[in-house]
């Protein structure tokens, strides 16, 4: 590989995004997101699981500050409360809160990060460590178990949250606190003999680590995270050691806890499929894709490769959800992609878009893309209600509240959203993300522009020694139509190519009014000519509604369908369409009347058609097998990610059809 | 409700059962399963899970000894292994064992059975305790866990082999023991003020008293049965004050053992759905039944048939199997009947069978009947392999070695029959209703002769003070006739009443040869006429391939369908209609071939028809759906209860169909 032809993507920072569905996706992070999970890390409110989080910080400072000057400690709320992990909620809101200064300033919530910084910095033990549980509990046990307590993988977050803070506003007293316990992990956890050869059972630190990295270029930070990839799975496992040197106890290894759960059953470069806990697996693999990148590292980049093919030809919802089972909140099998059982929790859909994100600063392929946007649109926007204030933790592809409520093996997933979750990786997850979508659009590779994602937005950027001006209108995913203005004060070749999406069959490219005759390549449509000032890409993409199927090996899909438009996967909710959805029929070779709906759902194209509801003839349990007996019905349907806004009640994804 | 009006089975004693099909399986208990299991409960089968069951009496024998004598004990082996409930597994081999005593003479094994009493009787206490856990353990701490620890369920089963061995060979040397545990159990427990307001966790003991009362006629007997039955789930609930009292600890209320596990979630007269442990609920309505009948009770009675409904037209597979979540073996809720993940244990279709019996005794409605057959050739004979040596606990509706292997909701499946199980319930459970099934046969309600179950045998009963000889010859299941010989010195007036089966649509009956103008009631035919010496009845039941489909509430099953040939249920395997069977379709309006295999599988009555293959046009997880392409093919279907009897592979009842 050869670093000069990567791609880079845009970061949030350089892409201002214009009003439209994403720029409200932003708002929303902004103004409702980040504001109402400060209030709950801060347990303020009501009726929600307690976080506890920021607390966690205080108590902290306090017994540091103990040991350091001998003062009298606060006996108040001394417990440390919440999971091993509680520290990362509060480093995914800084994050999150961090990202919004890159586009828009905010004096009181900057003064409010200041604030938590100096809680959080306050608790740092004169040799770097700083992590709540272990220095409310007992630092004599800190580092004893990296399997499960999460030590590496709060630092890997905070690290995150630090990094985007120095972008956003300059202070670095975050970072720099940061890397003193970056140099603390160094110093115990290497491939040196007398260092440690532990890795963290959830991964993240190796992808902030590369993005310390490309912050201060110290070569070291790259090393340490290329070292934990590396050092993940190998013989003597590090995990079976550890347990039995501190008595961690084998009961994991006995339950659906094996290695395989942390994807350290074997070297990563050997691991074909993916498997084990889904988040902790995205989360691995962009640290492969991160560290193959920047050590140009063919190998790691194949088994990066190898992977994802794995999940998005074999392990990933039509949504965008990957980890189906709930048990050990994991991918399971091949094509095992239950709709009403499935985990797809709204992490792991984020981590496919950070994977996606990865693998297409690496080699600009649209399938990347294609990816990247089916989980923004679906399994990662159904994570939160309309209004912000409600999170999906599972996203299932079938709800009955019925089920959910009786039926064990969905004991895990909920019929409505929740206020908040004992375990809160989610509502963060998703804010950080939302407040960070300008930086999902485009990538550059030498003078070619990469447009990734069809979202209205505008950047300035130097191509060939001269600045150029970019402003993309569209009114996407709603409308098939994105124009591209290019603003230059003088005449100047480079290349701009717009992505094909996988779902659009036909599509039309015009250069100021001309067709332009252009060259594919994986995905892309390559536009390069001499451009000049006020000229004009405008790309249709064709955006019918489509009847979708499954492969005929994901079992519980044979004989059903769905719909798309454009990237939208809809569904079909109770409220719309009445109870026993399992009764409705579609046919699959009907005319659809997508139809804009302005005061439903926050504003939809909803879908309609005709369809089939099979009659109830016979109160018996079985019987014999006579002709079916349907009603004419008409059906709409909603796009999935705005399920579960309305009434309680049924819906689903994949609907019988013939 | 008036005895008198009241029909009585006729037992296993009183019923020879001809050469055919059952006579086969009741061989098979005989002289496979019945000497297997006693090498099973001796710790001499092969890599098959540890029983001890018969070794835990040896050690409590020992300890009581000692305790009485002062004599050294012996100090091998001496703990306790096993479930708690090990006793069970040695009393229902007991039983068993018995059972073939009343229709075939075997000194050798009345012997081997002689042993085994002298052993369990050996262990018992001065008071009449006798529970080898809790002898071996520590006798302080008997009955303080009633909920979990299955003393009262380990001496119903042991009541209920003592019953049947004093009726097998008059020896009571067993019963007289296990009346005496019964006085100590009544002794402790009961409504009167100064006993403890216990009942078991796992029930059974109810329907033990009422057999012991039917003998010995003490009326403490069916009081203490009656009082089991009506002290559950009153308030104060005895469970929790249990728990309080002994500190059980309320962990299962946590999880999915909450009072409605052990049906102790109300007084069982309010309890209208199935809920809980399936085998426990089955065990209890057949007290129910039972002191229903013999109190009279009529209130009792119509909450046996609410319960019964609720079962047979809401929570039953089509193979009989009932309790289809795997999460606390239990009852879901109605129409939850999933397939691949059914967990319909073998127990519970045998409790099933039992409940059928015990309501068919109090009215002749062959609902009951018709459930029993159901339940008899599919879910219960699915448990044992047709060589008698392998058993399966859980009997899905569908199967997936992969699956099995992979998927953790299907972790309690298994693809093959196994050797043992550490909980064995189940082979020694099969064992005692196949040694039985003569007792199945006949009911008996004044003058009037009930025919439930079509099984070739012959009996002697006194009619009218008449004694009439009856003998029945068929085929069944495989062949449609069924002819009753009739044999009386002097002609003499009775009913002769014969079930005609839910899956019979069609049928004939002839006497000598002529069509008789017989009244049908609650799905019997009722011949009532003056009957000679060699008078003939011919019953022809009609017996084509049926396509059968399940309600439409049933999600699973929708657009899905099955076959059945009288009272087999039918399903098809990957052995003979190769892998993915989620992609064959089967035709509903086809003509089917019913071919007679002798020399497959036993000897089998196997169907042909034709159907399709979805063929894989697609490498794509997910395409627009066009047309879909299939292959003719032809498929067999092979009776359900012979499956996974060859190769290991794929099975499936619900076949998608159009």
């Amino acid at each position: 590989m050869n670093t000069d032809e990567f791609t880079k993507a845009l970061s949030a920072a350089e892409v201002k995004v214009a009003e439209g569905f994403w720029k409200d996706k932003m708002e929303l992070a902004r103004t409702k997101l980040i504001p109402y999970e400060w209030e709950a890390l801060n347990d303020r409110i009501e009726g929600a699981v307690s976080s506890h989080s920021i607390m966690n910080f205080k108590i902290a400072g306090d017994i540091t500050a103990q040991n350091e000057t001998g003062a009298p400690r606060k006996k108040e709320d001394e417990e440390f409360q919440g999971m091993v992990f509680q520290d990362s909620d509060t480093a995914k809101w800084l994050e999150a809160a961090a990202n919004t200064l890159l586009w828009q300033e905010d004096k009181e919530l900057e003064a409010t990060i200041d604030e938590v910084v100096d809680v959080i910095c306050a608790a740092q033990q004169p040799d770097g460590y700083l992590n709540t549980y272990y220095i409310i509990n007992g630092l004599e046990k800190r580092f004893t178990n990296l399997r499960d307590n999460h030590e590496l993988y709060c630092l890997g977050h905070m690290l995150e949250a630090a990094i985007t803070y120095v972008r956003a506003t300059g202070k670095d007293k975050l970072l720099n606190a940061m890397i003193r316990y970056v140099d603390l992990i160094d110093s115990l956890f290497g491939p040196e003999p007398e260092k440690r050869k532990g890795y963290p059972g959830h991964e993240v630190i190796e992808m902030a680590l590369v993005r310390l990295y490309r912050l201060t270029k110290d070569e070291k930070h790259l090393k340490l995270a290329s070292y934990f990839i590396d050092q993940r799975g190998r013989e003597p496992n590090f995990f079976k050691e550890e347990a039995e040197q501190f008595g961690n106890g084998p009961i994991w290894e006995e339950t659906y806890f094996k290695l395989g759960y942390f994807q350290a059953h074997k070297p990563v470069r050997e691991q074909k499929e993916a498997i084990g806990h889904a988040v902790r697996a995205m989360y691995l693999y962009c640290g492969m894709a991160d560290v193959a990148k920047e050590s140009k590292d063919d190998s790691l980049f194949e088994a990066c490769r190898i992977l994802w093919d794995n999940i998005t030809t074999r392990q990933m919802y039509i949504t965008g959800g990957v980890g189906s089972s709930s048990t050990g909140e994991s991918f399971s099998y091949d094509y095992d992609l239950p709709n009403q059982t499935a985990y797809a929790e709204t992490c792991a859909a984020i981590g496919l878009v950070f994977f996606a994100q990865r693998m297409l600063e690496i080699e600009p392929d649209s399938k990347y893309a294609d990816v990247m946007e089916r989980a923004l649109f679906n399994s990662v926007l159904s994570g939160i209600s309309l209004d912000g204030t409600r999170f999906f933790y599972l996203n299932p592809l079938e709800s009955d509240p019925v089920a959910c409520e009786k039926d064990e093996k969905c004991q895990r997933a909920d019929a409505t959203r929740q206020k908040w979750f004992g375990v809160a990786c989610c509502p963060p997850n998703v804010a950080r993300l939302l407040s960070s979508i300008g930086g999902y659009i485009y990538t550059v590779k030498q003078d070619t522009i990469y447009q990734n994602l069809y979202i209205g937005s505008s950047f300035t950027k130097e191509v060939n020694n001269t600045k150029v001006g970019f402003e993309v209108r569209t009114n996407y995913p709603w409308d098939q139509k994105v124009t591209v203005m290019v603003h230059t004060e003088i005449p100047i070749e480079f290349c701009y190519a717009l992505r094909i999406p996988e779902w659009c069959r036909t599509f039309t490219l015009m250069v100021n009014g001309k067709e332009l005759d252009c060259k594919t390549k994986n995905g892309y449509v390559y536009c390069r000519r001499t451009w000049s000032d006020q000229d004009r890409i405008e790309l249709t993409l064709s955006m019918p509604v489509v009847v979708m199927r499954a492969n005929n090996k994901v079992k519980e899909n044979v004989g059903k369908c769905t719909i798309m438009r454009g990237p939208l996967v809809y569904c079909i909710e109770e409220e719309d369409n009445g109870k026993d959805l399992h009764c409705v029929t579609m046919k699959t070779d009907m005319e659809f009347s997508p139809v804009w709906e302005a005061d439903v759902l926050g504003g939809i194209v909803a879908v309609y058609g005709q369809g089939k509801r099979r009659l109830d003839n016979t109160k018996a349990l079985y019987c014999p097998a006579g002709e079916e007996e349907y009603d004419d019905i008409t059906m709409k349907w909603i796009p999935y990610y705005t399920w579960a806004n309305r009434s309680v009640g049924e819906m689903a994804v994949w609907i019988h059809s013939r």
